[in-house]
């Protein structure tokens, strides 16, 4: 009989449950706003609530969680979650007296990262690396066919890498960090002021005038619709990002690089310069040996990684 | 009966022999110049000369070679290396009927980076990072306490992350990699060009008036004598390194730096700012649980980490 698992994507936003199988095909899934991040027990109550509205839940062998923050995976506590306003919460014992054990904790981007690994490779290749680009820039490394977590768990955190050594201040306290420049709002707060500053009929169109409405999603749509300005726009985030990840290509030699998260539906427009770039700036073989893409499975990432982390 | 190892570090300029024991303590060593690198048939037969005339020979239960370059592992075949010369040569089957099996050929950095793994921590962390700063800038990356190799063997090359996107070209193509500002050469070259515009009396003496005499070891003694223009040029460099080196341990979060080659002989005046700027700069988290030191054992790490390779 083939093995279940409950999953777990416990957002600031959202909270997505799925049951998947052991090759991460979804079974069932169900979602809740996360309306009041700050109340834990709520939270839980909810999960525990939306999780007996499941049918397989009789046959599951394990329950994995992805929260934004920094995990203590071995102890199964939330060190501190910015997004959810959490610090030191032991999330693993509010869940355990409810859900199937084994309990597993991580990272958000961990459990995306261990998603891609499944989805996109089924484990096949022992070498990976996944880059979450959305509001804020997650990664996460699987090496020698495991999720590599580090010292204290806190490894994979691409999107604090240097992009410029003295570059714009980030929220982490760095600067120059490739995510100051990437991030979603980032690029849009990039786009509105380059619009501002040069003009552009078709983002002014498809935001009605209102450049603060500008998302990634917008400025992609532009740059497919032929807007010269946003397609500069993303050529250059796509440079940037390619000469950090370039650094890591030297530095790891990975098989393969997915780029997941609601930036990387940008598609090509990002994933070409991404691409020449590292070939030109990387060492030839590492650069000829790996593989870079955009994630098939985008939605479901977070979830099916945090289910199958409890195998 | 310890088992005893054969290694050897083939360098462009000297090879080194050694015989170690299992925990990397050395038995005997000799050496000799690399006076014709482009002649591989040459240096193999002097080599097998040293060997015997070593005296622990027969106990030898394998051997590993360490040569600066690309290096294909599995086949024990040199792709590619530039300081000698050297394009697809199958080193491994020129020493596998005069040296003791197995055979392991490996990259010098990584052979240094094993080396400084077993002898600063005798194997009892897991994660570790090596960075041995020469005239290049090579690395090497203990992961799960196993070198970590990547897909093909080129995983490790610290000295081709990128410090500044659009900096100084560095010789294999990229633009301002952090080898460009801290290889030996380069740093010289960066201290005489500082000398000249502002000058210097402890360094023009310690040089007898030629400033093509720099050298880092000259620019640590001068700094270590109270010059201030030195102590800049090695706080800029530490805090240039340490700007990599915080985005390094945001990815791989690891237990330990350690700090090699004749560049690192500059001890504090390169740590102290070094570590200075990875508290400033890499996740709190990450940031302490990582102990950045330089290596004890500087001489010996090629050659003592080439022979624990074929353990």
């Amino acid at each position: 009989m083939t093995k279940l698992f409950l999953g777990i994507d416990l957002g600031g936003t959202a909270v997505k449950l799925a049951i998947v199988d052991e090759k991460g095909r979804m079974l069932e899934q169900n979602s809740f706003p996360n309306t009041c991040p700050s109340n834990p027990d709520k939270i839980v109550k909810e999960i525990i609530n939306n999780f007996h509205k499941m049918k397989n839940i009789k046959k599951i062998s394990g329950t994995g969680v992805g929260v934004a923050g920094d995990i203590d995976q071995l102890k199964g506590v939330v060190r501190f979650s910015p997004n959810l306003g959490w610090k030191n919460l032991d999330l693993k014992r509010l869940l355990k007296v409810h859900l199937p054990a084994p309990i597993v904790v991580d990272n958000d981007a961990n459990a995306a990262a261990w998603g891609a690994y499944w989805l996109e490779t089924e484990g096949k290749i022992k070498n990976f690396v996944c880059v979450t680009l959305g509001t804020g820039i997650g990664g996460g490394l699987i090496i020698d066919g495991k999720l590599y977590r580090g010292t204290t768990g806190s490894a994979g955190e691409i999107g604090h890498m240097p992009f410029e050594p003295f570059g714009l201040k980030c929220k982490c306290g760095n600067f120059g960090c490739i995510e100051r420049y990437l991030g979603a709002n980032y690029l849009s707060m990039q786009a509105k002021e380059t619009v501002e500053r040069c003009g552009s009929k078709i983002i002014l169109k498809l935001t009605n005038n209102n450049l603060d409405r500008i998302t990634p999603r917008i400025l992609a749509e532009a740059a497919n619709l032929g807007d010269k300005l946003s397609n500069n726009i993303w050529r250059q985030a796509g440079e940037r990002l390619g000469i950090v990840l370039a650094g890591v290509v030297n530095l790891l030699n990975p098989e393969m690089i997915v780029l997941a998260g609601g930036v990387s539906l940008a598609g090509n427009l990002l994933l070409k310069p991404i691409k020449e770039t590292i070939k030109k700036r990387a060492f030839n073989t590492s650069a000829k040996a790996c593989r870079i893409v955009t994630s098939k499975y985008n939605q479901n990432l977070g979830v099916v990684g945090a289910a199958l982390l409890s195998k």
